[in-house]
């Protein structure tokens, strides 16, 4: 294999001049399908370049498939021009608020749309030093990790850090019970299909996150909602629903609920696992928030040990949304069946590089310093973004421990979806209330995500409510 | 956020050198959960290493949940030793020969294991500079790329990219068209979750790629296969099929079909469209193998512009299989469907910085001159094993015009699978023909990789076979 040499950044764009002037001809019909391209020695002149660009230019129209060599002749065009560019979308006022509503905006708004309905941190909270160091590293790591499927269980190196989280966590498990996954989301739509059947019933928290409901109705089941409480689900209404609808799964966040922020207290976990136990029932457990909590909140896996609680999470609230990685942690029959599921359809496990990155970030020093300032810079701004609410008459229904969530009732029972149509129309994503509602019960409810709040949502929130 | 500075590799060196020393004493039970460890000073000194190297170890060790820090008075031991490591899975000799034999074997069967049944080239075969190259620029992106979730249907600049190697194969489709998901079996998945129901019926061909089976099993359709002929599908038998069974989709490759190698003629193209449309069925053409055909074959997506034909890819034969990305081109209706269903599923769209990494390697001049050398040395070596299999009266069903597979017919009936697990006891890995076959007619096949094959492979063969 002929690959060229690496080239210094100002020859990059002397090259793009290159290609932007023959893909200008060519939409310009200056030349046409078939027709022969100058020589690369006339082109430099005519440029102003090297040869060389033009050689390099060339190469890189063909692998677009603009342009074809043939052989001791030259470059040919090979095909009519590039499609002109169209938005994938704008802004879509007129879209139904439903559980797809929130992540829609907030993915394809555009750069200057602002979020604070959405469920990350601004890239600037991130560990992005951390995280360049890693790409840079990963750049001369082995072959094999660069371009090969990998394990079916995905990277042993990241399962074992994991494992030896989990033992800390009071989770005895070893690492062939770990399954990497592309995302959170992606381990449980795993674990939903490898134990749901359409038809079967699953309870959810009320309010939960809007994405269960989406994934749920993917896997046609009947969705059931627990009422929820500062210390988590209403224990009573979940024996209550264990008994009448017979789920086969509860799925749920322990640790900083997602939308409350919320988190169970001991005698609430304790009285939840009895209960699931006496109804054989598998609660999955999201984990997705718990780098964020100052000091562990308990967790069902921990009392459990990992029996009839799946445990599962993701590095992308605190290390990257884009370095996809997610992981099941269960009981070793089911990892069995969910790997058979994995490479049935994705082929293979996670990416190999992605855990590597995770990896590295995670095992570098850096990274708990980062969540330790993170947690911090966390603390100050949900006091503050509570004290500019107030001013509002918007108040927290319970004050989370951590994490970047406030879930708030307006004032005067202020229709949030509403709030939120309106909002859009000034550029700003909100999350209202029933998108996370089975029962559509949190009407005058919104979540706020304090570390993309700004003084221009403030203003824009005080115009709707004031 | 406070980050340590990055740190010269020497020095990561001595820094693993202390946590190994801190993990030995905690594995011996020389530290005790509780316990406190020793300060940084006396540690250094005891070491041989600075106080900041030390210091370091800490952090990492507290990374990775085996030591805790209480503020002013040190760090202390936070749980039991680490469990120890046990292997995820060995060869298993044991095991059914189903659909996910080759897989499972080929994945997790150890670096030393030959793989001449496996579906990937070796690393050195893959463009790894132009990989290291992107993953270095990939380093210093923008923050958003590496942190972010990016847009519902992934990276525009790969998007449009893509548009434009379609439009030079006479695919006329705007970039708001094309979807990237994590891999091409993930593309599969979800049209398949879009358009098929429990009990719908799937055509595939008989033998076709062993994962096709295994994927559509996980959605409980009836399959039925259409025998392959050298020039596509028998379309006598795949019109009789269509009328008799009323299928949903069809799914195959056109182009390099796996595994026999062969592709669709002009004239059984056209037939298959004309088939198709008369009885309204969905085709998806999966284009994994397509960047190494030396000139194109006949695409229905290019026939059908992507009305009735779905056309999928991804980058892991000709690229990375670790870096995940895979696409799929299809008329707009079902693309909004498929997002939702991708959000629902996996959130997000595909890894921006696996888009962006695709993105910077095939566009490097380089690419397309790699793809090119890696045609010439998969036309040498398909020669090479060609004449080495007819000693052993092994002989391809079809000569293929490109790719790395040769789907043979071995000698005297012998029963492929038999040999593929006595080969399996001697660390080979094979490919034996049911495990592509629907209806298990394929006894007497093997498929090879060409690229994975050597004297070692070829001496087990003539042992077995001879």
């Amino acid at each position: 294999m002929v690959e060229s040499e690496s080239r210094a950044p100002e020859a990059m764009g002397r090259t793009e001049t290159v290609m932007q002037a023959i893909r200008r001809r060519i939409a310009g019909h200056a030349l046409a399908p078939g027709d022969k391209l100058p020589s690369i020695r006339k082109f430099a002149r005519d440029m102003a370049v090297s040869p060389s660009t033009v050689v390099e230019a060339y190469d890189r129209l063909v692998a677009e498939g603009l342009i074809r060599p043939r052989a001791g002749s030259g470059f040919y065009v090979s095909a009519a021009m590039a499609p002109v560019a169209r938005p994938d979308a704008l802004p879509e006022v007129e879209r139904a608020v439903d559980p797809f509503w929130v992540s829609r905006q907030s993915l394809d708004g555009g750069r200057e749309m602002l979020r604070p309905g959405c469920g990350w941190l601004p890239p600037d909270w991130m560990p992005l030093a951390a995280i360049r160091r890693a790409t840079r590293a990963a750049a001369k790591t082995d072959d094999a990790v660069l371009v090969e499927y990998g394990s079916t269980r995905g990277s042993p190196a990241l399962r074992r850090l994991l494992v030896r989280q989990f033992m800390a966590q009071g989770i005895e498990a070893g690492a062939e019970q770990v399954l990497l996954t592309s995302s959170g989301t992606q381990a449980i739509d795993l674990i939903c299909r490898l134990l749901l059947r359409p038809g079967d019933t699953v309870l959810v928290d009320d309010p939960c996150y809007f994405n269960f409901r989406a994934l749920l109705r993917a896997h046609a089941v009947r969705v059931v909602g627990v009422p929820y409480t500062p210390t988590g689900p209403d224990v009573d209404l979940f024996e209550e629903a264990l008994a009448t609808h017979r789920p086969r799964l509860y799925l749920t966040n322990s640790a900083l609920h997602n939308p409350t922020g919320a988190s169970l207290s001991p005698r609430t976990a304790h009285r939840l696992l009895a209960a699931a136990t006496a109804h054989d029932v598998t609660i999955v457990e999201d984990e997705i928030f718990a780098d964020f909590e100052p000091e562990p909140s308990p967790r069902l896996a921990a009392l459990d040990g990992l029996n009839r609680v799946i445990r599962i999470g993701s590095f992308s609230k605190t290390l990257s949304a884009s370095i996809r990685c997610g992981f099941i942690a269960a009981r070793p029959e089911l990892v069995d069946g969910l790997i058979e599921l994995q490479l049935a359809t994705g082929f293979g496990g996670p990416s190999p590089l992605a855990a590597e990155l995770v990896f590295r970030t995670l095992s570098d020093g850096s990274y708990y310093k980062h969540l330790a300032g993170l947690r911090s810079r966390l603390v100050r701004r949900r006091r503050e973004m509570i004290a500019e609410l107030a001013k509002l008459d918007v108040h927290p229904w319970t004050l989370p421990r951590g994490g970047f969530y406030l879930w708030c009732r307006l004032p005067r029972a202020t229709d949030a979806a509403e709030v939120a149509k309106s909002a859009l129309r000034d550029g700003v994503v909100l999350a209202p209330g029933n998108v996370f509602s089975v029962t559509q019960s949190a009407t005058d409810f919104m979540r706020f995500n304090v570390a993309q709040m700004n003084a221009d949502v403030l203003k824009l929130l005080q115009r709707t409510l004031g």
